[in-house]
């Protein structure tokens, strides 16, 4: 890892995180992050407007970079940490309180490099599964992660600590109807493949040279069948019968790398 | 999904089920697991001894296969469950208490089927990773686990809950010494890929025809030096610097997939 030149990103930047403190967004809601990955991106995102840092000794020494001298940090012990989180989250003595990021709409994504493929998941509502997915899809180059605003967790903690630093890189799409938006990735020139085991197609013979939307359901009930109805073809992963589905991050993970690898 | 292969099989097991009952392993401990995929494949699991169910109405209608009528089962609600598991588990109503699976040892691995790819966790604590990578493993047919005694959790309700299900029906070896069981899966004929992010080349130019073991550490440190040292190769996944890392269950559910769709 280019750790000297993170190092440096920070330090740069350091005069926009002073801009973006105090609240500027009255009215908004906050939102709280933890843990030192999820945490570090957050203080090197310029978008993010940073309001305050709880931090242990130790938390704030893991920090690579350098704080501004005069951002706004309050030091605490573990335990009082631990109560400005979800209950048992593993915040590593770093608990920062920011706004959430500016909505970024579809169309600013379809207009971007439709070579990166786009991730839309249909009612995955755990925060954990929804945070690895980012992260996944961040680290394979996704363009992306698009999820239907009432089913699907808000930006919070849970998701940033999953996403591992994802949250602040990886654009996320909020939309009121999901169907509509499979309609405009449609439109856009995309391939939108639904993610299903019932599908009798492989993924790897489902891909298409162009533009690719991968759309993946909750466990369980899987995609709604609307979704599936929106979609230009379903496949399925070559998994064995002894389990019935990948966890939904894992599924994700395995299709972003089936897109990066096709020939 | 073969519904209707499950639930027959639920019911043909039902004598064994019943043979499993009662303590028969008194001074070993038990384990609790919890949550319905996981607590349904200990139910089918002939291998696996069964001493008492705790159940609400609801989690007992979800079970996919009808329990012998004189299995040992509690009904409680939701809160008497709360009190049997960890912290805020999510039990679906349903708890398992049962004996540990028996111990599987690397040379009856080593005599299976050497196309089916051997999973090397070294260091990986985190029971949720555990679990989901066991899962992956069985989705790709690995023929097992290989976590060393110390550095891994226990057989327990949160790496079951992960697992959902494959703890089961994934042999799990648990070593004394990694570094010695990576000299035996070398000399059974395996080819040691250690994955790790600063490898110089990408796993699917590292990948072999025959037997693969693929060898993942704990994110953060990583593999240790002395555990990398007993590879035969060092690769890594094609991921962006966008993120530091993938978390490792979905490195591994990518590396399994990428053994799986090898030409």
């Amino acid at each position: 890892m280019a750790k000297g030149d993170r190092k440096r990103a920070l330090r740069g930047r350091a005069g926009r995180m002073q801009g973006g403190r105090g609240s500027g967004r009255a009215g908004t809601g906050q939102v709280r992050l933890w843990g030192r990955h999820a945490v570090e991106a957050a203080l090197k995102n310029p978008d993010r407007q940073h309001r305050k840092l709880w931090a242990t000794r130790e938390g704030a020494a893991s920090l690579d970079g350098e704080l501004p001298p005069d951002f706004p940090i309050e030091y605490a012990d573990t335990p009082d940490l631990d109560r400005l989180v979800a209950r048992d989250a593993p915040h590593q003595g770093l608990v920062l309180e920011c706004a959430p990021l500016e909505d970024i709409h579809l169309d600013e994504v379809l207009s971007g490099d439709a070579a990166r493929p786009i991730v839309v998941l249909d009612q995955v509502t755990d925060p954990h599964n929804v945070g690895a997915v980012m992260r996944s899809a961040a680290a394979f180059g996704a363009a992306a992660l698009v999820t239907q605003d009432r089913h699907a967790p808000p930006e919070g903690g849970v998701v940033g600590k999953a996403a591992s630093g994802a949250l602040e890189v990886l654009p996320w799409v909020r939309v009121v109807n999901l169907a509509r938006a499979l309609e405009d990735i449609a439109e856009a020139g995309y391939w939108r493949i639904g993610l299903t085991g019932e599908a009798d197609s492989l993924l790897a013979g489902a891909l298409p040279a162009g533009p690719v939307a991968l759309v993946l359901g909750a466990e369980g009930p899987g995609m709604r069948q609307n979704i599936a109805a929106h979609c230009d073809a379903l496949a399925r992963l070559p998994i064995s019968d002894a389990v019935e589905s990948l966890n939904v991050s894992n599924a994700a993970a395995v299709a972003l790398y089936a897109v990066a690898a096709r020939a």
